[in-house]
């Protein structure tokens, strides 16, 4: 069975707190009416600190598109080679043992993606296949466990390099002064996170079963617009409300696989936001205690995109809070609204 | 094994003839003292016609990235739906049969991709997998060929949708004055394909081998300069002579495969532009005439991206050019410099 392992991450050192977002959103949006709503819901987002690839004063000034997406090479080149290379270690391979690279990221577009610079600046075999994909958001993080899940039921014995890079701060718009903008300004962070899916051996978690679904007629609900300034992230507020439908979407998946989604031993769950989290928990009746990794991750980073279930997955692993059978479900949620689920099993 | 069906194509019907072009140009850039280098490496492309998602005089204008952006995404909106009814129809498959969906396109940003929308729109099943791929280039037809092969190996029954939407005049950029620039101006065309890879069943060729390689050292040669603007694309000098250090890596994959890359029986080949062809002919030891669909496509079409290979493809199937058991290669080229190719069979 394929294995996800642990994995590796890289926070920025800009470090925002809570506090320091509330005061630079009553200074920036001063004249806004909307502003004790949106310091209200940043407030209950529960996020005590993030990490910026930039200072805040400057992701707050928009130098234009290209500028920004400068900052997300120049900074990615920098700081994923160190977090591949950890990775790598984790599950115990090395360069030449990888098969495809998976480069999930949203908050930046790169063509070639950066999978390219990385077999060559890191010595990945000339014949790694390159999976990037850049518009699945949120839900990346799963969808790209899935593939590396695929690509070894495809080519048994490869294996898989997954990298999450996100700089979400890349995409705050200053002249954005919705409701849904301010709440996420305060709401994501950035990250790089990395993993490796091997075909097997090793410590980590048995992938066993995967599986998509689209919330139906949502795609208008999570989304870019794309301006001149760049990438504009829109928030409808019906989203915090998609755990609904999406609980049993999950139950029924799990009982297929034998399972019951209330008995497994392990959620590794996209952490949106609170409400996503809390209403997730009430309709698969399970004891929100279960997600205190994912929000563990939501108040120590934000909403670190698609780099949050392996955040969540690796502060798992840094407690052994996974043991041999354990019954788990992974499941990132993002633009579509698409869910990306994972049924897997403790080694 | 799984099948590549008979693919589907559109092409805007704003027709641009060489003539046309090269009186564009001298109109155009009739102070550059590379004009006439231009005009002739353009005359050289064999390129007789492209067709364009917008009249050749908004395409040379420039009202900003996210005014382009708008036309990307409204004009995929209007015409991808009929071309993915002919290729379901020509593989015989429902929408419902379908499994996943493979969207490639490098001219435009979409978040979330238009698979959402088409799932939605059209009517497939909730639980579709979207796999969207944008930063491949050119050679993403062959990725999005090899993935599906890998996502019907993983899921065995499964039928993949694979969409190519490229509007390639999109990235037209009239400040760009170099010579890939103006080269580039004149060779892409516009177009969208689609195709189907069942599981089994049906006309078509059999996907029996897939392999990705990346030119060691290339990254930079062809790319986009993300700006402002949006993207400009990037051509290095260079970028005709890779076939020399391909053409190797494509004669062993066949080798290994107990096949002879000289003695094949149909080439889908990427038609980047002619040396590409005419390279790719002399190092494979191949006759040029069985390159003589590809050609066909960069003549009528210009260089159409990852939709080359389905269009080349395409010609094939109108012809009944493959015949049962005949031996065959297709090959994608992009940035990266990336090759992804299939070994395939006729049924």
């Amino acid at each position: 069975m394929p294995t996800l392992h642990k994995p590796a991450i890289f926070l920025p050192d800009n470090i925002i707190t809570l506090e320091e977002t509330l005061d630079f959103a009553k200074k920036e949006f001063k004249n806004n009416p909307i502003l004790e709503k949106a310091l209200k819901l940043i407030t209950n987002t529960g996020v005590k600190k993030r990490h910026l690839i930039q200072p805040i004063e400057l992701s707050l000034q928009h130098p234009g598109f290209g500028y920004r997406n400068s900052v997300f090479e120049l900074e990615s080149k920098k700081h994923v080679p160190s977090v591949v290379i950890e990775a790598l270690e984790n599950a115990h391979v090395k360069n030449s043992d990888i098969s495809a690279i998976i480069y999930v990221s949203c908050s930046g577009f790169m063509m070639p993606s950066l999978t390219a610079w990385l077999i060559n600046k890191m010595g990945f075999n000339n014949n790694t296949v390159q999976i990037p994909i850049a518009q699945l958001g949120c839900a990346a993080g799963g969808a790209a466990i899935n593939r590396a899940h695929d690509f070894i039921l495809a080519h048994p014995g490869a294996n898989v390099l997954i990298v999450s890079c996100e700089f979400c701060s890349l995409s705050y718009q200053p002249t954005d002064n919705d409701i849904g903008s301010l709440l996420s300004d305060g709401l994501f962070g950035d990250a790089i996170t990395a993993a490796v899916v091997t075909s097997e051996g090793g410590s980590g978690i048995d992938l066993q079963k995967n599986s998509s679904y689209l919330i139906p007629d949502t795609d208008e609900w999570i989304r870019y617009d794309v301006k001149d300034t760049g990438f504009h992230f829109r928030l409808d507020k019906r989203v915090p409300g998609t755990m609904e439908p999406l609980a049993p979407v999950m139950r029924e998946l799990t009982k297929g696989h034998g399972w019951d989604i209330e008995e497994l031993d392990y959620y590794i769950i996209h952490a949106g936001g609170p409400r996503i989290l809390d209403d997730l928990c009430k309709y698969l009746r399970v004891k929100p205690e279960k997600f205190d990794f994912s929000r563990d991750t939501l108040v120590n980073c934000g909403n670190i995109a698609s780099s949050v279930v392996f955040e969540a997955y690796r502060r798992m692993c840094e407690e052994n809070y996974i043991t041999h059978g354990d019954k788990g479900i992974i499941a990132g949620f993002g633009p579509g609204i698409t869910a990306e689920m994972n049924l897997s099993l403790g080694k």
